[in-house]
C-alpha cells in the first residue's frame, strides 16, 4: 500500500517547510547516526536542505549517506518535491552550519545537551516568531506539510514526551536503536532539571527549554499560527510534537504523516502514541524492496527510517496522484545523480 | 490623487517581499540620512523590517526617525501591511546587523564602498539564489511587490546606471541632495573599476559587482525567478533595477511604484527613466499635508521621499480598495502607537 489512509483532499497551494537545528545531545556518541560522526552531525541539517534543493549537498565533501551507506531521506524529499513542484521552505530554527541555500532564519540558537536540563533558550522568543511566520505563511498556503532535520532529535523527543507524561518509545537512525543510552541521557536531564514522568505535562514550553531542541518551539509555534490544514511529517520527533501541541491546547487542524519504516519499527510505538494524543496518522510505503539502488533497499532493513519530513513528502506526492512506481522512479533518477560513482549494486 | 494611474488589477494571493542590505558606501559621510550618523545606518534596515513586522523597531534605542525628525517610511509600509494583511517576507541580501524577527536569508555578504570599484561579492551566486527563490514564491502568490532598505542605495543606483548608459539623476533622503558627493564618489569607483558612461551596457551583473550593491542582484534574481505579476516598489534605486532586469532582456510583467516624493524631486529624473526603460510607473501620494503629526508633514517638504516599498505599499492598500484617508489614518494610528510620548505637535 502506497500512502495508508489514501488522503481525501486536494490542495490548491500546498507549501513544504523544513525546520533545521542542530544541539549538543547530538554530539553524545553513539546517539546519532545523522552524520558520519558525531561533530559531523553539525552538517546534516544544511547538507540535507542543500540536497532537497539542488540535489547537491553542499556543505559536505562526501556522499549523504548515513554511515551504514543508505543514502540521507533528503533523497526522497527532493524526489517528491521535483515531481510535485511544491514549494519548499528551510528554516533555520537554531543551526551551527547555515545552508547555502536561502532560507528563514528564526533567530534561534541551537539547542544544548539534554543532560544539563537546560536545552533551549529563547524558547518564548522562537515560538513567537513563529507564530507570526505562521500567520504569514497561512496568507499564501491552504495545506502546510511541516518537516524536519535535527540530528539526535528522538533523544530530545523521549525526553519532552517523559515530561508531560507520556512514554514515547522513540526510533532511531540506527538499525540498532541505542534505547538504552537515551534513556541515561534523558534519565540525567531530567534529574538536572529537577523533573519527573508528567511533572511538566502543563508547561510544554518548559519541557521543550529543559529536554527538548529549538526545532519543538518553531514548530509548535508555526501550528499556532496557522490556519490552513497542517501534516507534521515525521516519526517520533514529530509526534512529539503533537504531544506539546496537544499540552498546549491548539486547536488546529493538524496530522501526521510517517514512512512505513518508522509506522513499523517495534522499538518506538508511533502508532499507540498518535492514537492516544488523538490524531489522524498517515503512513507511506516507497515500495524500495524493489529499488535498483542498493542504498535504497537498505531502508527496507531499518537503516535509515525518516526525516527532512520524507514521509509527508510521500504523502505530497500522492495526494497530488503520483504513484508509488512514479515516486520510487524519481527517488532512482535522484539517487543516481548524486551518487552516479557508486553505491549501486 | 491618491494612486496614479489607477491600478486595475486585483491579485489573489498578493506578497511584499523587503531586500534589505547594508553597504560600505551607506559609510560615506554626509552621503544618507537612513541613519543618525554613518555608521549607525548598519542598524537601518534591521529596525525598519522590525518595525514593519512589530511596530517596534527593536534593534535601536531611539525613535526610528531620520535625523530630520521625520518618521522612517517603514511606517508608510507598516500601515499598508496592518490594512491589507499582505504578507511580508524579509530578504537579508547582505546585512551587518539582522533583524530580530524571522527573515529570509540569500547568503550573501553585505556591500563594500564602491569607491574601490568592487562593491559586491558573489553577485552570481546572490542572483542564482534569488532566482530559486523566486520560482518557490510565484507558487505561492500571483502578485509580488518588491521593496528594499539599503542606505546609500541611490548612490549605487546611479553608479549603475552610469555603467550601463543611463543619464539617472537619482532621489536622496536628505532635503538637500548631495549630487556633487554622489557624483564625486561615482566617478571614483568607475576610474578605479576601469569603466566609463556605458561601458557596461551588455554586463548589468558586472556593473552591479563594481558599483552596485547585493539587493540589486537580489531583486534582479527575483524577478528573474517570478512569473507573477511584479511591482518594484521604490524610487530611483527601483529604476537601477528596471535598467538591469532591462539590460538582461528579462521579458517579466514588471512596474514600478513609488511615492509622489520621488515622482517630482527636480533633482532626480524619475519619470523619465522609467520611461526611457519602458515601463508603467504607478505613484502615490499619502496626502500627508493634512496629518496630524508633524513629522509626517515633513514628508511634504521633502525630507524623507521613499523607502521600505512606502510606494508599493500604498498602491496596495489602494489595488485593496483603501482610500488616501483610510491609509493616512492607518499611518498616524502607527505613529501613535510608536512616538506616542514625542513628535507631536
Amino acid at each position: 500500500m502506497w500512502v495508508e489512509p489514501c488522503p481525501d483532499f486536494n490542495p490548491g497551494n500546498p507549501l513544504f517547510v523544513c525546520i533545521l537545528a542542530n544541539t549538543g545531545t547530538a554530539k553524545i556518541p553513539r546517539i546519532s547516526a545523522a552524520g558520519k560522526s558525531p561533530e559531523l552531525t553539525d552538517y546534516t541539517p544544511a547538507a540535507d536542505a542543500e540536497l532537497v534543493e539542488t540535489g547537491n549537498a553542499i556543505s559536505i565533501t562526501e556522499p549523504a549517506m548515513c554511515p551504514s551507506g543508505a543514502p540521507t531521506p533528503a533523497v526522497l524529499t527532493r524526489a517528491s518535491m521535483l515531481l510535485t513542484s511544491i514549494p519548499c521552505l528551510f528554516i533555520n530554527a537554531g543551526l551551527n552550519i547555515k545552508p547555502k541555500i536561502p532560507f528563514i532564519d528564526l533567530n534561534a540558537q541551537p539547542g544544548g545537551d539534554i543532560r544539563k536540563g537546560q536545552a533551549v533558550a529563547d524558547v518564548g522568543g522562537i515560538y513567537k516568531r513563529s507564530v507570526s511566520l505562521g500567520k504569514k505563511l497561512s496568507r499564501l498556503s491552504d495545506l502546510v506539510i511541516i518537516g524536519e532535520s535535527v540530528p539526535g532529535g528522538t533523544t530530545t523527543a523521549m525526553a519532552v514526551m517523559r515530561a508531560l507524561g507520556y512514554d514515547g518509545r522513540v526510533s532511531s537512525s540506527f538499525p540498532d536503536n541505542p534505547l538504552g543510552l537515551k534513556d541515561a541521557v534523558v534519565n540525567e536531564g531530567m534529574r538536572r532539571a529537577g523533573l519527573s514522568f508528567g511533572s511538566l505535562k502543563h508547561e510544554p514550553l518548559r519541557a521543550v527549554e529543559c529536554l527538548g531542541d529549538p526545532m519543538m518551539a518553531a514548530a509548535a509555534g508555526l501550528v499556532d499560527g496557522l490556519d490552513t490544514k497542517i501534516i507534521l511529517a515525521g516519526g517520533t520527533q514529530m509526534v512529539s510534537v503533537l504531544s506539546i501541541i496537544k499540552a498546549l491546547n491548539l486547536k488546529r487542524d493538524v496530522s501526521i504523516a510517517t514512512t512505513c519504516y518508522v509506522a513499523s519499527d517495534t522499538t518506538a510505538n508511533f502508532r499507540e502514541m498518535v492514537e492516544i494524543l488523538g490524531y489522524q496518522a498517515f503512513t507511506a510505503d516507497p515500495g524500495f524492496g524493489s529499488a535498483r539502488f542498493r542504498g535504497l533497499r537498505m531502508y527496507e532493513s531499518g537503516d535509515v527510517k525518516e526525516g527532512v519530513g520524507a514521509g509527508g513528502a510521500m504523502l505530497a506526492a500522492a495526494m497530488m496522484g503520483f504513484s508509488q512506481e512514479e515516486f520510487r522512479e524519481k527517488v532512482e533518477e535522484v539517487c543516481e545523480s548524486i551518487f552516479s560513482s557508486g553505491g549501486r549494486k
